[in-house]
């Protein structure tokens, strides 16, 4: 049975508390949130108790931490979790800031603690079985891939503000998939982006529609394409070329009911954002976090890819704003 | 070269004139027409002429004769070609009357004249293939035919008089292609029909929705559906389940664009009717008929299986007239 | 909180077992079954006890029993539970004898008791959704129902012997789902089936393939095809023809992952078999129950479900047995 | 009537040739090749005359030429024609030297004949659909375009030597299409490339797969993806997404069939290759030219898309080459 104290009680905080206490080798023990009135709220649902951060470190009976709270309390508390000796869950990014995120999972390093950071798309079924499906050589040698990821809507001003822009927020997903999938590093990354969707998030120092193209060391392509507005829904594809075959894995849909009318045909939209869409990839993510703390085993993602994908956001940050391509 | 003469000048008449004059090794040379307007028209648009039926049956130079004129001059037209020699393509039905139609078979086969009866739909190159991936054994032994054929709109009334009902008329196109795709005879039929569509088609003596179950004699099963209205245009799709696996072949669309918008996602229509939809059934029907005639092979689709389509046509009635299964 | 026995601890125990241990508002507190040790494993999984029958029905503190022994149990059971007082939600069927079940039914009216019958496919999201979009009117007046249901491979000949025969056993959804999806009573029913899948079937006295064709009181026509094997896995669609335009539910998938090869187009089967492709509905359907017996709502799907069903499988049986169409 | 004289007796002139013929208001009368038994083969099946070039434009009775011949001979031909007053079609690209394309074209202009190049794509019935679309305002402002163009496999290694290069030969078309769909010009590019099908065209001095990045004026970015081999067949397709949704063209397949067993669904390939896919683009390129020819009207395609593609395509291979984007 492994015992949780979790950090954060907002919108992703309430799926990882909820898959924690679906988890039959699992317990959730703690609720840490400066927000006491929703950390009670969370904490009442799944029998938890409130606690302050000292405190919840400070208890013995606790085996993991989940870091769910705002992204700059991230690399922080990484560093009390692991010096308290707590396995250490923490969603992206460690730190809109390299250093930073590097110096927290040094201390992690040295305390010795498992460190895996919420790359949750890795999780998802249908993802994960385009990358078994590659790994088995189905499609031969990876030549270009293309990653489709855009947002049904965009997010408020204010969470624009303190995102760390669009390539550290919502790209930095991409670009873990893009070296996740083609399981090799990129040399070169070339990034431009516009605002289309809203001046307002321009006025805030960020962009609303970006491409980045990559080229791995085999000499392999990526292109990946973000919007923070998809009319239909969440729009989240991938396809890959092969030497072999092409492999694609195409949005997950509300039901497969199919209207035939004098419009049209009409199927249904993709599932609306990514609380629905990558729910069972939460689940299965905290499944996996759980069977490595469980087993003594490293989690499969962790340290190393939070700051590959934290650089290569940096890399496009950069090429964007120089027009330029950027060796890497 | 055949050089052809076409009887009937309408609409399924513009198809075949259109279809010889496309063919590298036929010739339409003469139109008979009791329009005369539209027999002169259609002749103008490929180069041919305009003679009575007396006329062009006494003209040397035809080889084959096309009969696409109104259905209770078919067997007449039939046994006039046959005796001047002619080999004959044939609208279905041969008649409305299956004795009819058998007399006038007799006079083809004493004449020795090859004839052909216009089963399109097994020129459709997505039925086609169908049934050639059946005969390969792809889905092993079949053992549940399902058959949908709904038209767009409902005829006028006046066609529907003349039309000898929708078993007859409509549903003799699936019959037909039952036998075809299970490769062997019906033993037993059950059918049953209601008025939906329009109260006009009833008063008319006639039903507008119709289903069809028929038993083979391996004990192989099929359904059959028919209906005068489908608000999305006309679908046509067959689905056959076999010891091996199912096998289907879906509608033909208008094109291959796909909307997403808020409403959901947004495929085009089935072709809106049969003269799009088996625009190349239409023509590969008539090039093996070019090919038959040409070659002295005996055509595909004859006498035999325009006779026992009508046959089942005619048990159809009498199960929906009497409500009980019929043998065969 | 409703506090729960289950009577039964097998494939379909399992599945209703873990859904009360999921749900928040409902505890499983006793398992019966003959076989002890399966009762035990069971139990132990969710913190339940085992106990006899008499034991169970006299433990004061159960709210609701969940009936998910073997078929020739369940009628008994119900009466059983209904004189304890407990609110009673039964496997489908009630029993094989539809005046067995009847009498059923009449002790859990005359107690008083809410009394559901577990037509699963009901609560199918997919499903669901349309029967709310045909209520709703979107496809106007329906007129022609197809229900396709095809098992991935036939069960065992002892399953078989026991089972009631495929009409009682399979098809009883389906002809359920006719009448929920079309929202009106069958006046006239017609079956035929065969033997194709294994003669052993044939001998043990049932068939593996099997069509009926249920007419409609407003005269809307239904087709149903059954058969005990599909290669490509559990085929469960359902589509209709209405006044307004055609809707479907088509398949669910394993994945949304689509491989494009020399070999052709790839996308995944439909999930496996009944425990994969209904495990959502059977989770919303334990949902409904335990919300109607807590708020004192009686569930929507009752004893005259249950009894309808099983009187029209006994047509289909009489119909396939006498060759000819069963008015109802 | 339009009299055509064709240059060019090779697999595209075979298109070109059967589309004069079949049209109802053109004839082919001439056809020049420097292989004589070529173009001898070609004008018999069309009832036409073999001559030479000097022939041919001194005939008074050519309204049209076609210039389907090989590339280094386009723009000497297009001038020629020019000079003799006929109106010209001439095939992609008017040269592989910009400058000297820009030469032929204002030769033409100068002598005030109509040109038209063949950007057969612009003619498919999907993308012409697309087009529409995005014309009418359904999506509302195109944000991100996305082009995949895959060939099915390489060609010989002799046409990659005289082809002058992937951007020139191939990536020409979809620069064009990125121009026409989203309706404004790009202001800036990004190209990168690999060889990774075969490194005997590296050897030549050509790459097989390369991805572009266009900015257009107001914004929109698009995404290009350039593949010399896909082992599915020939794979072209477009999405684009708006500010009020997404729409796109997919592949044309080979059948509507579909076969289920237990490898999984398996759907037909996209048709092999250009002859096949765009089999009707060619005909409605040839219609559109010949209405123009007709009316006296400009046709839509000219000389001034011919030239853009060149440069976009110098742009890409110089972008490729200096590893850095390039400002149009």
């Amino acid at each position: 049975m492994i015992n949780f104290c979790q950090f954060g009680a907002g919108r992703i905080g309430a799926i990882h508390a909820r898959n924690i206490f679906g988890h039959p080798d699992a317990r959730l023990q703690i609720v840490v949130d400066p927000d006491g009135a929703a950390a009670e709220r969370l904490a009442a649902c799944y029998g938890a108790v409130v606690a302050s951060q000292v405190e919840a470190l400070a208890d013995r009976t606790i085996n993991a931490v989940v870091i769910a709270s705002s992204t700059d309390t991230h690399a922080g508390l990484v560093e009390a979790a692991a010096r308290a000796g707590r396995a250490v869950f923490c969603e992206k990014p460690l730190d809109l800031d390299r250093r930073r995120a590097e110096a927290c999972v040094a201390v992690a390093r040295e305390c010795g603690v498992p460190l895996m950071v919420g790359f949750n798309r890795r999780f998802d079924p249908n993802f994960a079985r385009l990358e078994r499906e590659i790994r088995a050589g189905r499609i031969g040698q990876p030549e270009i891939l293309r990653i489709t990821s855009y947002d049904p809507a965009p997010p408020t001003i204010e969470f624009v503000r303190r995102s760390g822009g669009i390539f550290r927020d919502m790209m930095i997903h991409d670009l873990d998939m893009a070296c996740w999938l083609s399981g090799e590093e990129p040399v070169e990354l070339f990034a431009t982006a516009s605002v289309m969707v809203d001046p307002a998030i321009g006025e805030a120092g960020d962009v609303d529609t970006a491409v980045v193209t990559l080229r791995m060391k085999s000499g392999a392509l990526c292109q990946i394409a973000n919007s923070r507005r998809a009319a239909y829904g969440y729009d989240q594809r991938i396809e890959v070329l092969g030497s072999k075959g092409g492999i694609s894995a195409e949005n997950v849909v509300e039901s497969t009911v199919v209207f035939s009318g004098s419009e049209g045909v009409v199927s249904d939209k993709p599932l609306p954002f990514f609380l629905q869409r990558y729910a069972e990839a939460y689940r299965r993510e905290l499944d996996h976090f759980i069977t490595a703390v469980s087993s003594g085993a490293a989690p499969l993602v962790g340290a190393k890819e939070g700051i590959r994908a934290l650089a290569l956001a940096d890399a496009a940050v950069e090429s964007a704003r120089i027009g330029q391509a950027v060796k890497l």
